[in-house]
């Protein structure tokens, strides 16, 4: 399955909505517990970036943050404003 | 199937490389096409932000960017060097 396919089919859940909406996904595959772990500052760096183009605010944003042994995922989604 | 569990998958087919990697993927669903198409910046933004954590030489940078009507789908997949 492509990741295009993944998107869309979570898309399709919430279509009835049909809200501007970004997510971003970091996954970090970590060889050893040695490798730094820096994803909580990235998170609120990428925040940021996002906000140079984009409204947000902070109420629109949900982070989830998963992690095992060898791979971290963090992932953000943000409701964007409406463009009509 | 959660993210993670995508992740794990797509994992398990090169671990026997054991390297250490960084995926990032930004998801745009777009409510129409009025709304601003920013991912190719945002993708240059993101990877600036990455080099303030790790050393990541260009040629390790594999960039992926599929769309469709009303989703962009831009994938980063970075390798990393190796801590040991």
């Amino acid at each position: 399955m492509s990741l295009l396919d993944y998107f869309r089919k979570s898309k399709k859940s919430t279509a009835s909505l049909a809200k501007e909406r970004l997510q971003i996904i970091v996954a970090h595959e970590r060889q050893n517990r040695l490798s730094p772990d820096y994803l909580p500052q990235l998170k609120q760096d990428i925040l940021e970036v996002i906000a140079k183009y984009v409204k947000v605010s902070e109420d629109k944003v949900s982070v989830e943050f998963e992690q095992n042994d060898d791979l971290a995922v963090l992932e953000l989604n943000v409701t964007l404003p409406d463009y009509k």
